[in-house]
């Protein structure tokens, strides 16, 4: 028998942990869910034969040795912060590691050791970053086959409410971990356009959106994603001119957001012992300087972030409960705490809500030969069910599954710390997801062709 | 025989280091100064028959634990990001640690176990933090000791060129870290005014400055220093109405400074691949927007930020580098990286300029009896002397060594994670200071009497 231990049994996990226990009968896998929130991982796991749920708690070092030591395989589901502790205790005692977060900088230094302990640490393995990378990467294989040379790609995720949900005026739901929906953008964002690095701080990422339409969805605004750049060596896209990663959301979500991070709302280092005593008003007012009249508090937040007080980001603001004269909750100690909380409530899907997910690729190709241009766009959407398991919970889970089989049925003949944009992986994965259901659309348009005679592809503008 | 381990050599330690060594005999210590760059650790220590270089890698766990374990006391000089590691492995090999970095918030996870295994953690026993929270503490308990409330306490520290300097427009010189001075409020400031908690985002920092007149220096200029309110209760200072730690600079740093900010440039967490092929005028284009147009960089810069092109900020960033064609050095992996040592060739002391350290604190007190108000202020001033030991490595290390003597003296009956605002450590730290030749100016004057009834301190506006 095979053991797996899921770490993490929030809010991307339901689907995970639901097709793990469903295979455990046929693979003979045992699954243990561990939460700190011991009754969330016991929800998740039911009343399965080949389930267990346990209290987990990162911190407790003994636990987690103990844990890992006693498992062929973790599914780590914790927050970022805590990615590379775990990889580094999986690695010492010999155990491989898939995740669905960003690649801790520090596993590079893990790399060698894995290989030498022979264990292969996933990381980038959920939906963005995940199916993305696969997709991306199976793209440019293809159009390259033709012969030809890629030149820009544009890749876009988000996950949403579907176009029908009303619930609220940004359009917004959270399905996954809140903290990562107010922290987004914190180390700012880096890449390519037109043979050109650009990057941008934290408290410009908002401001620098452009519109995106998606097929079948229609107009939605792409804030840039992290950075870029780093991809075009893992892409294999090194001559590139254009390369950029994109976060959609519906239009407008981004200049109401842009004021949040202004302000400087998303603080999860500032501690005060006294936050039980505040309200969210309270705490809005904290983000505005000394002198500022003694005007409404909301007519001083306009004139300070220059935008109308009754316009329509006013309007989000005051939606979002910014304004509100409640008490933050208890066990609060950042703003970043209580603003959690308050994100979690204001916006959420209602019961008959569905979620909806967006992967889209816009590459740009060019033919040596005849200096043929075209642009292949590829597309994926999926929705979740409403009140059941979520678009974003199943698309996270499924390559995660998917990859934890592989390695448990040693069919992921690789070790050291990857992404999953090695051949190994992505073939095997993408035929998986697309067995499972998922449809990739791809549709492809000629463009003009470039009178460019010395080789460049660098577009005016 | 007593074995000290000095870690890392940098900017901060000549003084510290000599002051050990030439002690070591009569209270028959060892010293041993371990860097990254042993040559530097070897320049540090000399022919000093009770000293030692070693090699020094903070990343190499099994030499780390090794050597800590091989010593009774460790000084740690290491970055802030290597405090909480040395500081785990002291506790757990039972050995005693001083610092003048910030208290990482981890440590307060440490302090049962530094209890139980009977160590001290001293952090914070620098200049500022340090001497700057032993004076404040002890001018409170002084004037509370004569029947005073305290109602507000603004506390001031600054390491800059002499007044006399004018190496360069900014009036600036880097005689520490670098890297602090590049990263200076990143993770943003909080303060009290007038019972008015605030919280200023780090893109704002270097905006919301403040004028400050020191006395025999003339006019200065503050940005608010990372959390304040922390020290409320550090400083047993609960129900002051106005609480904040500033920095100081010579007028004009913070508007120049804010303009790096805003665009971006402090930024240690993109990594580069081509880094090596940049200049820095190529690093400062990447932080505009994609579509500014065909001018002069430098113009579209100004335009950016909204500043003058023939303005002084305008010429201060030029006169920094940041429109320079000159490539920047090899090894440089981010923009951080990069800046570091630029900022380390353009700001620095010529050979016959000194440094200079100031510290004030402006107290206000009311008795309750005859509701008399009085303003309190102690200034230190201290200078370095040109071409040798600096003002900053004098203050810093001076309290450091005092607190290392005081610990293998067995003469600190502490244990657990400190900072040096406890009684048992302060006053002593003080009157070993005050011996060692630093002087503390005080000067009291009267307030007008507030007509308050209800007991408010608060002022208007």
């Amino acid at each position: 028998m095979k053991k797996i231990l899921v770490l993490g049994a929030g809010h991307s996990t339901p689907y995970l942990i639901r097709r793990l226990l469903d295979e455990a009968q046929a693979n003979d896998w045992f699954v243990t869910v561990g939460d700190r929130d011991v009754a969330l991982a016991r929800r998740r796991v039911g009343q399965h034969p080949r389930g267990h749920a346990i209290r987990f708690d990162v911190g407790d070092t003994t636990l987690r040795q103990r844990q890992i030591q006693a498992h062929d395989l973790v599914v780590n589901m914790l927050p970022p912060a805590f990615q590379f502790i775990v990889a580094d205790d999986c690695v010492t005692h010999g155990r491989s590691m898939v995740s669905a977060s960003y690649e801790d900088i520090r596993m590079r230094d893990l790399d060698a050791d894995a290989h030498r302990r022979g264990v292969l640490i996933l990381s980038e393995c959920g939906l963005d970053p995940g199916i993305d990378h696969m997709s991306a990467v199976d793209m440019v294989r293809r159009v390259r086959a033709e012969g030809a040379e890629i030149t820009a790609l544009r890749s876009y995720g988000g996950s949403v409410p579907a176009p029908e949900f009303d619930g609220n005026p940004l359009r917004y739901a959270i399905t996954w971990n809140p903290r990562n929906v107010l922290m987004a953008g914190e180390t700012g964002a880096t890449y390519l356009v037109d043979g050109k690095t650009k990057m941008v701080p934290w408290h410009e990422v908002f401001q620098r959106t452009w519109p995106v339409d998606v097929d079948g969805i229609g107009p939605m605004e792409a804030y840039p994603n992290r950075d870029s750049t780093y991809y075009r060596e893992q892409f294999g896209l090194e001559n590139v001119e254009t390369m950029i990663r994109g976060t959609l959301r519906y239009p407008g979500w981004c200049e109401t957001w842009q004021q949040v991070v202004r302000l400087g709302i998303p603080n999860e280092t500032m501690r005060f012992p006294s936050m039980p005593a505040m309200t969210y008003r309270s705490i809005t007012e904290m983000f505005l300087p000394v002198h500022t009249g003694d005007g409404e508090l909301e007519t001083r937040i306009a004139q300070y972030l220059g935008i109308s007080p009754t316009g329509r980001i006013m309007e989000n603001l005051r939606w979002l409960g910014l304004f509100d004269d409640v008490p933050v909750p208890r066990g609060a100690h950042t703003v970043a705490d209580a603003m959690i909380a308050l994100l979690a409530r204001r916006l959420r899907l209602g019961p008959g809500d569905r979620d909806m997910v967006v992967l889209m690729h816009e590459l740009e190709a060019r033919w040596p030969g005849d200096g043929r241009r075209e642009r292949v766009r590829t597309t994926l959407v999926e929705y979740g069910e409403p009140g059941g398991i979520t678009a974003i919970a199943r698309t996270v889970g499924l390559p995660l599954a998917l990859a934890a089989a592989l390695i448990l049925r040693d069919e992921l003949p690789l070790t050291g710390c990857h992404i999953p944009v090695h051949p190994a992986i992505c073939g095997r994965i993408l035929t998986e997801l697309r067995r499972a259901g998922l449809r990739f659309e791809e549709r492809r348009e000629r463009l003009p062709d470039q009178d460019d005679g010395g080789g460049s592809t660098r577009e005016s503008g």
